[in-house]
């Protein structure tokens, strides 16, 4: 089993969508120069994370984000997971991740199930709900390396949901997320780090940079965790990429000498789907 | 909604029973003296955590460490959760919590359900299926307070159990537990505050006190932890009580903010009890 290179782009994001998508790209031709097999996108970036900004950024598939995305992924041979951008379809709007394989074709799709929907006291409200419209999917995508989950931002705060994907073959799970200045001292790396550890996958996290002239501000700290919980790779909160070697071996050693996931009391409880539809 | 005070004890176990249980009584009175209402012990606080003793520690109910505790609880008017204890019956043993009313009557009990079996290279092996067997039952129990989730130890590492006790309706869990060098530098705090997180409750560890001359080194560090994900208490590995005030106004405070339990899409996944048994 061998492994393979992970390159997570925490670009910052501004109000011009040409500006976004021409970072991106430069983005991903760099990773794909420094050998990288996959490549990650933060959440929404081709768009300021702002519900004001969604209606006039989304974009139907395909569209210029997507095909730009697919022709990058087949001319350098990448596995791209897209972040996320907003999405129009049947006059709805979703936050989605296009997922495309190293022949350009899409391969998998992952609409935000959770909406982001808090209101701190002294700290972060947003209400995504008053935009978007969540999406049914519980996402894993086959790839030549192995299966990888996807989902988006507030997802990860559900532990029924990083279960499933695990359940149904991940050994890596992707989000593109943006946590702010209140959820994200409080909570990113301790989510991400026990994700991993319960699920015993390698647990990526892609966060925009922090752009202090936006509405919201990202924490960063895009990240990478390997299955005994530990940070392998993380960035600050500045635009860079963050690399790491995903290493399937020791997926299979943690899984062996811990063996959680055989352990789980299944004539106990039980984790299952109701009412989900395939993504593509 | 009223706080109140529970406080944890970190006792040394030593290979003599009837000393154990004098520490466990000295600190329950030092526990109550201080104003506590709940009292939490540790994992296997009548016996040291090692296969080989197991046997020979164990009782059946109503037995010497159960009937101190009862008869505690009702002199001195506290809810005390019995840490866990090797408990006989029927030809067999389990890792077991017995927890007293305020009046001294068992209001409930747990059997571990997830029995530790690891074997970490350079690391820890333990094989409690060795001798233990597992219990089957989520166990939720009611107090003046609130509801009380009790798990033990390796329980804590299944996000499912955890989001069970939640759902039945528990705002605090609780978790007699006995982490090790390997474990608990890695996971201890992390899980526990997870656990707070996720199912916003406050999530409480009991651990013995580390014994250097016994053949498990316990992490110690027993905490409370609030549903924000927050330590308000923290034991060093040594001996002694950890108290806190649970103040179940912001358990309802963070589920209002940060709706978690609401936000779950139970059309999409589902977590439910198979096959268990009511403790008591």
């Amino acid at each position: 089993m061998s492994n393979f290179k992970i390159a997570v782009c925490q670009m910052l994001i501004t109000n011009h969508k040409r500006d976004n998508l021409k970072k991106a790209e430069a983005f991903i031709r760099e990773a794909a120069a420094a050998g990288s097999q996959w490549v990650v996108l933060p959440e929404m970036f081709n768009c300021p994370y702002d519900n004001k900004y969604f209606p006039e950024f989304a974009e139907a598939f395909p569209g210029a984000t997507t095909t730009l995305l697919s022709d990058l992924a087949k001319e350098l041979e990448l596995f791209i997971i897209g972040g996320s951008i907003p999405e129009h379809c049947e006059d709805k709007i979703y936050n989605t991740s296009f997922i495309f394989d190293s022949q350009g074709r899409l391969t998998g799709k992952h609409r935000k199930v959770h909406l982001f929907d808090i209101d701190v006291a002294g700290g972060i409200r947003f209400q995504e709900s008053e935009i978007l419209s969540p999406g049914k999917s519980v996402t894993v995508v086959k790839t030549p390396q192995c299966p990888v989950g996807v989902a988006i931002c507030y997802d990860m705060r559900f532990p029924e949901l990083m279960r499933l994907m695990a359940l149904e073959g991940a050994k890596v799970i992707v989000i593109p997320a943006a946590f702010n200045m209140t959820t994200g001292p409080g909570h990113w790396e301790l989510l991400a780090r026990t994700r991993a550890l319960d699920n015993q996958v390698y647990f990526v996290t892609a966060s925009p940079a922090r752009n202090l002239e936006a509405s919201y501000h990202a924490y960063g700290h895009s990240m990478i965790v390997n299955p005994w919980g530990t940070v392998v790779a993380q960035a600050d909160e500045k635009e860079g990429i963050v690399y790491a070697e995903v290493d399937l071996g020791l997926v299979e050693k943690v899984r062996r000498e811990l063996p959680l996931l055989m352990h789980r009391r299944e004539d106990i409880y039980e984790v299952r789907k109701k009412g989900w539809e395939y993504s593509i």
